[in-house]
């Protein structure tokens, strides 16, 4: 366990020593002073200090608690500037850039600033134009699934909950934890398709199974999950003898695009994000020709306010072939297969909590996980767990659980009230 | 009152006696079969028998319940081969063509059919080529406005329920009235926009101001509600001054367009459906500029599962002007003003039973409504009725309620537990 494990993602070599880094900086030149002045801009003057490594600052003055952004290299500054993803991503995992104080508040203040600056039409823009290297073909999907999901089960383990749900929690009040909040999750899904005992159940992209078995087992549904990530699987068939679920839950390893059959419910709770837009049309099919007339379907996914372009260093290095749509491209799912959206509700807060308890059990698990990875890795996984919690809480990523049912489904609940409460849902008379 | 008034849109003639069509009624030829077999084809072969003046009948065979529509003259049948739209529905308001047995069981069989034939895409496309008549300037919007709502209150006044809400009601509950199914729909908006005593709110097509009153009345807000309907705007100025709310609630002779100010909510009940697509952009930048940054915005509307013509009877006969947009067209309003949605409730069934319930009134005021207006304006507006209550039914028509905020505003309640129970929203820590 105490050797690097071999990544299928390439991270930028680990510098390891930044005392050595600070006591070797170059001389900050005049053009260092403008690069900085100029990127400070750009991200729309956020109230965080952005510092050089001679202590050279560029920043509202205005930052009492401190929070900054330290380049410790010239090389980190200007491959900043000049291709913020993956660069700005690289130079923190390689150990050239600090974040100081709270990493996810000053990614919060930086996002929020982004996202006003008038600069970010033109980025927006002119990343769409950029091609991503990762696609989402049957193999390559194999691929990028495999590149994030087989990193290893012992290590997910360490600061998932210990039924490694390892998607957008639902703190449905204040004083639930994780674990809680992910148990109201899986009920929460449940209860929005509609689930009775003796249903059909498939769901698309089942992760470690947490959702699969939980249905089986709290309502008494017969599930076929489908996954193409082995090491997730291998745990959720052996969870589900150790349940006694094997003959109800039947785990899958296999692309959605082969999903065969007809079933009562549908669910797919963040598998959208690595399925890529120019696919949403096939999972539209799959799910027109397998929902039953009476069936009720949902998908779970982190989108966008608008189309925007994925972030090139999470592309690169955290989810390959991943795309987080806004909620008018997830509608080419709907359209063609004549299904009729019923209810969308936008989690936004509750993924920006989940993360956030995520990035603390992985900072308390740190021993362990230096055990198994290098500096870079872990740096990288700091980043994206707080990155994405800050996207969340600035508002530049939403989650969005989408209930849809066939056009002409009569068979619907008159209400969302048994969704907050234990009462039966009421149904129309059909 | 016994005078037929003067109507703003053109109705076709009221050929008043259906008998002496009966008895006048040309020979049918092998050609007029041949029509009656194909309009039954095209239209899916719906479980509806289709029958021509002397008997000839196409159909299932299957058809117990009698569910028919007669075409009493040659020309009612090729007008609505050649033409459907108005073609049908004008031929219906002459009274030259009958449906018999339910009027909303026979149009919904229809349109279920229908939305199932394989010429639906054809129709649909062929639709989109057409150019409607009345677009939706503001001077335009004024006439398309008066056109249907200045109609008299006294004539909706005999069908609506008491506080003349003319949109979607919210059947909570299955033993729920009209009245009761209102008064819920009104506190299921204000809940949704999480009002609270002293806030500003501003409405956007404010019909006789009943959501207006009733925010100012039972939620303690200050409320500007905008209408260019003249007659409207009368009845709702003086139940202000009945109710003492005058001081609270402005009602205001403006379009939409001419909104300013700021506001912590926006509500906008059943205008979205005049607003016409080319105008979405517009909407979502008055909503951008006057939603406060913790505001909440809702817009309830009808809609589509996707982009669809309009119904040229309905846009030429009833509402000039309307369009009704799919989810996807609606992202149009939010996503300019980066604006974030956060919730979108599906009410088709309930639009179907308001409607319902409305068809009921209607009929059991026909003896008044006679003395007001022709029988061929009662014959469209039974029509109009019934085949939206039909629409909905089939799935052919949604009604979608969206919740949005700026995409900065972190002042959300944790969850919806407070739309279902008495409870006061719990709000993240922002």
């Amino acid at each position: 366990m105490n050797t690097s494990r071999q990544l299928p993602l390439a991270y930028p070599k680990d510098l390891k020593s930044v005392d050595s880094l600070l006591r070797n900086g170059a001389r900050v030149t005049l053009l260092d002073r403008l690069a900085l002045n100029f990127l400070y801009s750009v991200i729309g003057k956020p109230s965080v200090d952005f510092m050089l490594w001679d202590g050279t600052r560029a920043g509202s003055g205005k930052n009492d608690t401190r929070l900054q952004i330290v380049f410790l290299t010239r090389k980190a500054l200007w491959q900043t500037c000049l291709r913020p993803d993956p660069g700005f991503g690289d130079a923190y995992t390689t150990g050239e850039v600090l974040i100081e104080s709270d990493l996810i508040q000053v990614l919060t203040e930086t996002f929020r600033a982004t996202d006003q600056s008038p600069w970010q039409e033109f980025r927006r823009r002119f990343l769409s134009w950029m091609a991503l290297p990762y696609g989402n073909s049957l193999a390559e999907s194999r691929w990028n699934i495999s590149a994030h999901y087989d990193l290893g089960n012992d290590f997910y383990r360490l600061w998932l909950d210990s039924e490694m749900v390892y998607t957008c929690a639902y703190y449905r009040s204040i004083e639930m934890d994780l674990a809680a909040a992910q148990q109201a999750k899986l009920d929460h899904v449940c209860r929005k398709v509609g689930l009775a005992p003796g249903m059909r159940v498939v769901e698309a992209g089942c992760g470690w199974g947490a959702l699969a078995l939980h249905m089986a087992r709290n309502y008494g549904v017969k599930v076929r999950a489908f996954n193409i990530s082995r090491e997730q699987l291998e745990l959720a068939r052996r969870r589900a003898r150790e349940l006694g679920l094997d003959h109800t839950v039947e785990f899958i390893e296999d692309d959605y695009r082969n999903i065969y059959g007809t079933y009562d419910a549908f669910v797919s709770v963040g598998m959208l994000e690595h399925v890529g837009q120019s696919h949403y049309q096939a999972l539209g099919k799959v799910i027109a020709r397998c929902l039953a007339p009476h069936g009720r379907g949902l998908i779970h996914s982190v989108g966008r306010n608008r189309e925007c372009p994925m972030n090139g260093w999470i592309h690169q290095r955290i989810f390959p072939g991943s795309y987080t749509p806004s909620l008018r491209e997830m509608m080419e799912i709907f359209e063609d297969g004549d299904l009729s959206v019923l209810d969308v509700e936008n989690l936004r807060l509750h993924y920006a909590r989940t993360l956030s308890d995520w990035l603390q059990n992985f900072d308390r698990h740190l021993t362990e996980i230096r055990g198994m990875y290098d500096d870079a890795f872990i740096r990288a996984w700091r980043l994206y767990l707080g990155g994405c919690a800050a996207a969340f809480t600035a508002g530049t990523l939403q989650l969005f659980q989408v209930i849809f049912a066939p056009a002409r489904n009569n068979h619907l609940p008159r209400s969302r009230d048994h969704l907050s409460t234990s009462l039966a849902p009421d149904y129309w008379k059909s």
